[in-house]
Parts: structure tokens; sequence; C-alpha cells
């Protein structure tokens, strides 16, 4: 399950065997706090309020990419997901192993002005430079008027804001960035958890028929994170699919008067998130998630959600689905 | 009522006689399920869980224009609308009367891989080919986790997914879209009805003075299903008229804490609807939409929507300011 | 406290004094209706249901700007916050002193075909000219279909219709446009307030190092008002503040299921608003608001929300990154 250009030597979408594409993923250790693509963090904090320490490493990749990782040698486009509680403090020892200046910046959390990672308020990592970032969460509050403000609940996301410009845009052209996601006492894990970033004409920095590839069993509950970067302006479709466009990508009940939607607007520092059943009601199959812009999506922003049988095995017409992608890129 | 390109001779903003604009409109014969703009289908079905089935014609229009109609000489850009309510099954028959490869693919609805639309898929119609399509829709429901699913309902739309590139970016560019609307029990009728289709540079494949033009009369309700197409992006702006941002465009009731907007982003692939009483509160008039991106406007992205007086004539100044549109044009 | 270009003779980054920044700012006398930037307008009515009349004339500002002002010799760019309870009316006296075609065009509020502000409708100023638009505003209602429709609250705006284009193209391009606040009985009035247009590449006709400076003091209530103009997508992203994506920007309560942002579209013709509590868990300092696509952030689009302390003094470093802010300009 590693679909990183960083990691994969071949393309994802050559033959896969008919079982166990799967196998072992939902077993893998995971640190906690943070997760790959496709592997959920096994220990998501049981209790909120916690304080955590982790150290991340900006590192030079393969391709003139840059990566976030948590352990030395381990980075990837994008960078592992962090996730809190409301009412957690997660501080982050960022390890510079560039010979650029960098830094990480938060969306939807709380820090201070020396968390900032930005130039202006010279929160920033020199190159070789270790740097310490805390990130505050909280949950909704009553503040004077007696109004309720947003807790910190979300889809978020970090990113560089210090590499070539004053706003990181090196940095982030180059893969310097990642999902946050901080949930609300009460919100459900997904059983796999997938992170999709519009950076410029790419998802995730690759193209089709190098896209990501994104594997779940039919029936599991399956998150996606969808952020903007870059310059251009996108719309995240995905086939067959559909959220509600809230919090949590789902109804509160059967009169919430959100709409529902399959096509959003993704464009540069927005991020969403949704939870589906994968192929509920459509079944199992190769089902397309690109970018609407007719224009991107020809020049490769598809990729394929690939919905496994139950049992995990491949389903019918699905590898002809496959090579047919690869063939087209 | 018949806007369309390949029907319309002349402009349609040439001298309208004070009476009857909009006589027999409201008893024209609708099809099932389908409708032209203005005119609602008439037999919105009753009861859920209807399985209906229809045929669908791709044929070539004059100028270029291909679109999508239900009868065999019938086709128009955008094509017909298409209604359901949640819990229906929709069996589409295309039958593709061009000698281009061409699809039918939805937004919101359930469908397997087979009525997918793509390529990637293997589910097009070859030239001259028939090819169903099934479309299924549900209610909210709870999964796992005591969790609500949102259900299919929402103004959504159809395109092709095939001509030109595999995401039918030509097919769409000629006039391959419509409207789908699926609805939930105890939603409101509309009395009148329009699509408007930000396609490219254009609404609906035509621009000022030809935009299209929708008429109605003071206090009816009428329905707008807006779509977005092609490869830029846009805001759909109405005068004098605003709604809410939720599922319906109404208020749920006093304390929905959804905005109220009258400008909305209407990029590559999302929809959006909602229901307005023509002219409350304003008075009848010509009322300009347009996109509110202000080289676009100029460009010819603006049409009006005649609100006619409540007996159907033509309201004071409205002409007058018909014949400005066209000549500004 | 005022950093409009036709006023500021200097960069208001330049050295501040540690204290009074915000001196004789909440004492300022402002006129009803209207307030400038920071300075809330200190008479809201108190009842709906009001008939307010005003004067606005429109002039020739330094640097081919034009803008509009309550009194004569006052307009700024933006113009004036224009503020309503649902129920007021608002009669408009606009005065055309310059040379050219221009008009007021309000969002979100009523108005008939006189005071729709367009040539299309010939409710224009010519050059000289003196005409009366008025506006009427309305809570949510129940029409027929026992449907609530929305009413008027909301964070709209106001911009010329008529220079150059018949869709004003070339008055908003040179700062014809300001926030128009329609209240609902009930809504917290901020503290302060300010308002954040995103037109072409430029904050409010102004780039780095010049763009609004935005101050107040640590926990005082601040509401933005952001609007988009002009031919570009923007996205508006603040740092360490963060809001609902709803009506007013907070939560209803704690089951509010909209969701909390930090980044939102902003594009031509859309407008929102939201109240945040300034410096709240993060603490005072120089904190970035920007657009957040690279290109636009880079070329200038970036301005300093500065979070004084509690006693109105400029916190530490602060004005080391307002000076960094400026050199980097
Ligand atoms: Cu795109
Ligand atoms: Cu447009
Ligand atoms: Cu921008």
């Amino acid at each position: 399950m590693t679909d990183h250009p960083s990691r994969a030597g071949a393309s994802p979408f050559r033959q896969l065997s008919r079982r166990s594409v799967l196998a072992g993923a939902t077993a893998s250790a995971v640190v906690p706090v943070t997760a790959m693509n496709g592997v959920p963090a096994a220990a998501a904090p049981a209790k909120r309020g916690d304080t955590r320490r982790i150290t991340m490493y900006a590192e030079e990749l393969p391709n003139g990419l840059i990566g976030y990782g948590t352990s030395p040698g381990e980075a990837t486009v994008p960078g592992p997901v962090l996730e809190m509680w409301e009412g957690d403090t997660l501080e982050i020892e960022l390890v510079n192993n560039t010979d650029r200046k960098l830094s990480i910046h938060p969306h939807g959390v709380d820090y201070d002005v020396d968390s900032d990672g930005t130039p202006l308020n010279a929160s920033v990592n020199e190159p070789g430079q270790r740097r310490t970032y805390v990130w505050h969460s909280h949950g909704p509050y009553k503040a004077k008027g007696n109004r309720w403000m947003p807790g910190s609940a979300g889809y978020w996301h970090y990113h560089d804001h210090a590499m070539g410009t004053p706003h990181g845009t090196e940095g982030i052209n180059k893969g310097l960035y990642g999902a946050l996601i901080v949930r609300r006492k009460g919100d459900v894990l997904p059983d796999r958890r997938f992170t999709v970033v519009f950076n410029g004409m790419t998802i995730n920095n690759r193209t089709a028929p190098d896209a990501p590839l994104f594997r779940a069993r039919l029936g599991e509950r399956v998150e996606f994170v969808a952020i903007g970067q870059g310059d251009l302006f996108h719309t995240f479709h995905m086939h067959a699919h559909r959220w509600t466009d809230n919090r949590t990508g789902m109804l509160e009940g059967p009169h919430d008067t959100s709409p529902s939607i399959d096509n959003k607007d993704l464009n540069p520092g927005s991020s969403f998130g949704f939870q589906v059943i994968a192929g509920d009601g459509v079944g199992p199959g190769a089902w397309m998630y690109h970018c609407h812009v007719q224009f991107h999506s020809d020049q490769g922003m598809a990729g394929i959600f690939l919905v496994l049988n139950e049992d995990g095995s491949v389903p019918e017409g699905a590898q002809a689905a496959l090579d047919r992608y690869r063939d087209q890129g």
C-alpha cells in the first residue's frame, strides 16, 4: 500500500493478485497519531486532552520531491496523516534534513506566533535545524454574548510556509503537505482512510496512469480527506459515491438540510473530508475519482478507487478496467 | 418556449406580445419523468419506489451541437430534465444516432460499473448502438456505527463521459448534458423549472444576446437547476432573488443556520438547485442572471429572467429592457 | 485607522507607538447606518422596520481610483459598510460627482427595477446626476406550500453595475464596491469590523506591503466581511483563527453540523462574513490573512491582522513582524 512516488518502483496498476490485495494492511503496525494512506492510526487517543510529542523529518526524495515523515528515511508525499481529538495538544519536533529553509504550518488548530511556521513570525527551520511546533485544539465553547464559537474538529491540513517564498510556494510544489484530522468526541472512525491532494495539475504530485490507487473492501467505511494546494482551481468528483456537505460527510439525521454532493470545489488552502461505505448500492469495481475540470482530468488528474469484493479479491472486470486506465494514461 | 439553439430561428428577445406569453405552456403535454425548460413534468411519480423505463436519443443538431432527447428528432441542449423520487429506479435505453462513441453518466444516483458510462468500465455506446443504463436511488439510511448516510435527493446532472476523451470533453463541449433531480418525500414541486448550464463561456451553449430567456408569472414558484461544465470557473448570480444555501434552497424553519445567498460558485461537475417566488418583494420585470466573473458576463454569459405580471402580460418597461439587452449583445 | 489608498500617505506598517494604537477609534463619531473599516456603526438601529435615508457620493480619488462615501470628499475604497436589520428600508440618494455613468447595485436585499442599478433597466446615474435607490429587507417568511423562504440577513455587498460595461467592470476595477450587512433580530454585534475585498490581484485595491492592516485588541469580537470582485478566483485564509461555515460564522449550538473552516473560496460576486474572538487561544501578534492561491499571495495578496495586547499595546515581536512584512513586500 505504498503509493508514494518516492517508493513505488512500478505503476500500482500492474497485475494485482486476485487475493490478499489488502492482506496485512489492517494489521500493520502504525505509529500513534500518524498513519499512511489506507491505514488508519491504530491508536487514536481514547480520551481527550492528551499532550503527545512526535518527531517529523523533512527530507529530499527522488525526482526533486520533498516530503515529511515520522521516521528518518520514511518521508512520503503526502506526509503522514496527523490525528487529534478536540482538546489534544500535539508537539511536533520538526527535523529539517534538507539544505533549504522550511517549516510546518497547520490549518484549523491553535498555535501562538512561535508555531506559526512563517518567515513573518520568524518561526521556521533553517537548514539542518530542529524546531518544535505546538498545536492545541479545543471543543466548541461559549464566548461572550452567549455564542458558541466553533471547535477545532475538522478535516484540515498542514504544509510548508517558508520554502522559496514567504508562503512556501516551492515547498508545497515539491510535496511538503499532508492531512490533519481533528475529531470530536463521538465521531465515528473509519476502517480505511485516504488523502487526496490536488496540487497544481497533480494528485499527490502524481498523474495518470500513476495517480494514487485507493483500495478498500466492499462495505468498509472509507474516509477521504481532500486537500487543495497550489495555483489552480479544481473540483473533486467521485464516481458512484456521494456524501453530505457538512462537517462529517454524514447526515446528523434524516432532517439534516445539508445537500448531498459528489463534486466539490477543491481550491488552494481548502480541505474537506467525508466517509462513504465502499461500493454500497453500486457494488465493487474500479471507480474513478478525478478533477472534473475537463482539461485537468484529460491531462491526468484522474485515479481509481478500487472497491474489492468483501473477501478482498479483485472483482470481475476490474483488472481490465485498471489495464485500460494504465493504457489511456 | 423553445429556447434551444437548434430550434429557435430568431432571438427569443424579439417583440413579445403583451399577453399570453406563457399561454399553453402549463397545459403542454409532457412525457413522464422528463420535461423541457420551463415546463415541469406533469406526472412526477406519486409514489416512490417505481421503476420506469425511457428511451433517450443522442443526435446531431445544427451548428455542430449534439443533444439528448426523449424522442427521435427532439434532442435539445441542455437535454430533458430527468426526475426521480428517492427509491425510484430509472432504466434509460440510450440510442446513439451519431457516428461517434458516447455515453450517459449521472451524478448523485447509484449505478453499477456497467452503467458507469465510461470507457474505463467499457460502458459506452458505440456509433449506432442501443445500450441500457440503470440508475437507482435511495433515501437516507443508517449504516454501521448508527450513522445516517445521505440519500440520493439532490439537484444533479448527467452528461457524456466518452466522446473525444475518456472524460467526454468533446461531448460535453457540444451539448451532451442535462439536469437530473431526485426528490425526497415531502419536497415541494415548482410551478416552473429552468436548467442553467455554465459550459465554457456559454449558458446552455448560447451567449448574449441569445442566452436563454426564462419566463414566469409574478408569484409562481420557480425552480432553477444550475450546472457547471467545461474548463472554466464561474459564479452564478441572480438579480433581485436569493435562496438558502442548503439542500432545497428554502429554510427548514426560521432557525435554519444556512446562509442566504444570491451568488454561488458553479464550477465544472458541480450543480445546485433552489426555488424562488418569482418577483416576490421586488415586482415583475426583466431581471438579469449572469456569471459574476466580470470578463465572462461582459463576453455574453448573461441572460434574462423575465417575471411577467400575474396575468401573464409583459410588465411596464420590460420590453424596453429586452431591447436594450438584445442591442448590447 | 484610515487604511485607504486615497488617504494613507505612508505605509500603515511604519513604526507604531506601543500604546494607543486604537485610542480614540471606538469613540469616533460615526454616521448612522454606515461605518469605516474597524469602527462599527455606533447607532445600529435599535428596532427593526425603520426607513432611513442617506446620501452617498461617488468620487474620483488619487491614483485613478473611484470610491463611494457618505459625505462629499470622504469617498473610500472600499466604500462605507452599510448596515440594516431585517425589515429595514434604506433609501440611498447617490450623487455622481464623476464624469462617467455609474450606479449602485446591492446583493441580498429587495429592490424594484428602478433600483436595479443596471443599464438594462435604465436605472443608473449619468455624470453629475443625483438618483435615489431604494433597498428593502425582510425576515424569513412562509410562502405557499408552507415553506420558509429565506430572509435578507447576510453578509452582502454593493457595487457599481454601469461603468465601462453593462456589468460595471470598470467601476468595480477602480474601487466602486463596499459591504452591506443585513442582521437578524438577536444577532450579536461585534466590537470591531473589517471589510476585505479580493478584487483582481488586490485586497481593497492594494497589495503588500500596503495591503490593509487590521487592528484589534486581544479578546475583542471582530467581524470580517469578505467580498470577491473582478475576474479571478481566490481563497481567503486567516492564520490562527477559524469560523463556522454558516450564516453567522458561529455555531447555533454544540450540535450544529456546519464545518469549521479557515479557508474559503472568495470568487467574483460572492461574499461571506464571520466573527472571531481576536487572538483567542493563540495570543496576540501579527497574524497573516491572505489569498491561499500561492501565486496570488506571492504577488502581494497578503496582509496583517494585528492582535494587540488587551491594553492596546503592541505585543512582543509584532513590530519586528510588521517590519519583515514591509521589507518582504
Ligand atoms: Cu482540476
Ligand atoms: Cu463565468
Ligand atoms: Cu487569489
